[in-house]
């Protein structure tokens, strides 16, 4: 061994230069999640963490921090010149302001780039250099783009009918009856009319962002009609499903003329797939490493079964993206290389502890009735429940003689400071008498302020180490 | 000829069909022009003269009204799906409150489609058919996208020595003295902070911003800058010039490692070029068939001299995109095929119409001033002076035993009747003494009612025949 060591050590600057840079690995990370699940400040805490130099006491989970081997953190120009950079200052500013503030969401596809430097401890590398370096690309994007996933397997009439079984969320929107009876109103077999075509698109869209934003349900089709950017008032968005039509109507509307409002329609159906949800996959997508979906429970069971069952569906949509052993389709056309995925219910801090282990067992649970579950060939999938910028102490209270845990923190509408038990969470999916006799009402907290000790996490330091470990060895 | 005809009417109904189809013609019409020009409210006053059915009153000078072939024009599905559709609802609906307001301004590239129906008059077709359609598609997109083309033929030093030159335009604008300061700061030949470019590029937007929106100056590079979309946070955005060094300074940081400050600016410069001003004219631009460029003289000349000299500079970099035979290049990398190109004085009805023929020949003597004046091979060049949306009413009033025209109209701000006469419009380049003793001042309308007569137009049938009339015979 002293012999190919020292054979190492008498290589010339060139090429110790050349080995260092196979020393270093590129990852990219994605990050996604539900509108609300709360990527921007994960993302943000998650930096801060890294660059922080308390590295060793605020991350002890993490092997290359556990062992001293970590060097050092930085923020380094990002690859891809094209997609937005990730506004870490301005997240951090809102953090900072007085009263603290959650950061602005998602708003499109955005990434950074870290340079983590560290001392391997294995192998050639090891022997040869001093240090390593490992350049993390994290890149934030909306799950919404992810749910528009099933629209590739599916044609316009197929469509039609999947959403057609909608109509009971459909209904939770005082938008659904404008559309409804706008949509009754297109002659589907004659000539189109532009105009019109852009009035129902326009209704169909105001209930898309009604179901989402104020319904507090999840599940949107097409993804983009939520957050148009450049394609806003293009005919690639001036589309809608015809709902409600038995087999023989969609057998006849097939025949009708290609100028006809319903060719018209599938046609920009069959754009949309084509021209906005393959170069996803094609452009991002199939060039992730790892990725980690967000998932925010609690908010989910404030809302209502519905909505609860509506988180359930589009995960288990969302989860389809990653299922490339069960998408020969998916596998073909982009070759997805993912091979970890965490999924992480977040705002852990939100509740007791003590009820941390039931917010993780309902996750499982929630993930169990995809219809996907377990067949994530190739692809490594972990659960936990995570707090990346936590909003709360833990405490406890003696009530009637026993002990009590308990949280405390600043509630987000009234920034008064309280101490509560929020409740308990439920172990598993609750049954349907479960919500009618109680709701959930978990408190939503602001920020704590950060002046004094930076920002505290739970179980970053567990996320680091599965996303990351390996390639730090 | 009665045995050529004889045989043509005894043709199969599939034969004829495909003759009608080789009857019909497509062309696109781009219409352009700098910020404020009034390019929406031309597509719109334009769209509601072709559709209203008083052609033969309201556009006399359009051959095919005069000699009433004209059978229906109505508006059809856009042929490019990805391209926002124009809003000409929208803008009728502005034009239609009360009081009547202008439409709002373009803020990306749009698109309509117009079936013009008429009666062919010449040759074969006329012979065989009834009937013949002209597809006009009608493409609104902002002149900034064309001051871009100098950048092509630029690298990064180039631009940065050419916009040294600006600096007395740029120090009208407050924002110019932040944006230097900081671009001091920058170590150009050091390792680039990623913050710091965002920082510097942030106060060159406002720079660019304000000088356009606020100081009355025309030329911005990169144009979209002023209205980023998608692009905005992206680091093809995160760019600026590095401005007043000398040519030494320049080749040192040209051999600056590929990480330092000035190297990403230069790749960035150089990806805006390829992945921005490419894209646009490889992708709309070359299959344009026939140009509007609008130009606003008395907005110029209101705001002064300098404003006056930068439109006057802009233009000329406008026209540049024109000159396919002066640039091998564009016509190499693009092969653009526009054969017809009309520079339109803007709001001609602002002035009386004694002052016409000043506004036409000041805008001549404009277009003689840049220095690709009559070079347009392959292209028809012309002039007018219109109003797309009438706001004012001409008519004469007796001073002093003379009759002299005046105009009537609301004005903008105050929505007060006015009665005016509002100047004489210089009929060459002022010059420079003349700007130090008088500005002008003329006033800016809002549009008339259109309640009773619909909208007025000046010159609309003129520039149509211009247009249109060779492919409607």
């Amino acid at each position: 061994m002293g012999t190919i060591s020292h054979a190492f050590t008498s290589l010339s600057r060139h090429s110790r230069h050349w080995i260092q840079r196979g020393a270093d690995r590129h990852l990219r990370l994605a990050v996604t999640g539900l509108s609300g699940a709360g990527k921007t400040a994960f993302i943000t805490g998650l930096v801060h963490q890294l660059t922080s130099d308390k590295c060793g006491q605020q991350l002890p989970l993490w092997q290359v921090c556990r062992s001293q081997r970590l060097i050092g953190v930085r923020r380094e120009m990002q690859p891809d010149l094209d997609i937005a950079s990730f506004d870490y200052q301005g997240a951090l500013a809102s953090l900072n302001r007085e009263p603290p503030a959650w950061p602005a969401s998602t708003r499109n596809i955005s990434e950074l780039r870290l340079a983590i430097k560290y001392r391997p401890v294995q192998g050639l590398v090891a022997k040869v250099t001093e240090s390593a370096t490992l350049y993390l690309d994290i890149i934030d994007y909306p799950g919404e783009w992810l749910l528009d996933l099933p629209m590739l397997k599916l044609d316009f009439g197929q469509w039609c009918r999947q959403q057609s079984l909608r109509a009971e969320v459909f209904a939770h929107s005082p938008a659904y009856a404008p559309f409804i009876d706008a949509l009754k109103d297109v002659p589907l077999e004659q000539t189109a009319d532009e105009l019109q075509l852009q009035q129902v698109a326009a209704l169909y869209q105001t209930l898309l962002t009604d179901l989402v934003r104020n319904q507090g349900f999840y599940l949107a089709q097409p993804g983009r009609m939520l957050l148009p950017g450049d394609l806003d008032g293009t005919p690639l968005l001036t589309f809608f499903p015809v709902l409600s039509m038995d087999m023989n109507t969609f057998s006849k509307l097939e025949q009708a003329p290609r100028d006809s409002a319903y060719q018209v329609l599938k046609t920009r159906y069959q754009e949309y797939v084509n021209k906005v949800v393959k170069p996803f996959y094609r452009h991002h997508f199939a060039h992730f490493d790892r990725q980690i979906v967000l998932v925010d429970c609690l908010s989910a069971l404030n809302r209502g079964r519905p909505q609860f069952d509506d988180m359930t569906s589009a995960l288990s949509e969302v989860l389809e993206s990653f299922q490339f052993g069960k998408s020969p389709l998916l596998r073909r056309l982009f070759a997805p290389r993912i091979d970890k995925l965490l999924i992480a219910a977040s705002k852990a801090d939100h509740v007791t502890l003590d009820q941390q282990g039931n917010l993780l067992h309902l996750l499982g649970d929630v993930l169990k009735q995809s219809r996907h579950a377990a067949h994530f060939e190739g692809c490594q999938v972990e659960t936990m429940a995570i707090s990346a910028i936590r909003a709360t102490d833990a405490g406890s209270v003696t009530h009637e003689g026993q002990a009590k845990q308990v949280i405390q923190g600043y509630e987000l509408q009234s920034d008064q400071l309280l101490t509560l038990f929020p409740g308990d969470v439920p172990r598993t999916l609750p049954k349907a008498d479960f919500w009618q006799q109680q709701g959930f009402d978990f408190t939503a907290f602001r920020p704590k302020d950060s002046a004094g000790d930076g920002l505290q996490h739970l179980r970053l330091d567990h996320l680091l180490e599965f996303m990351l470990g390996d390639k730090m060895r």
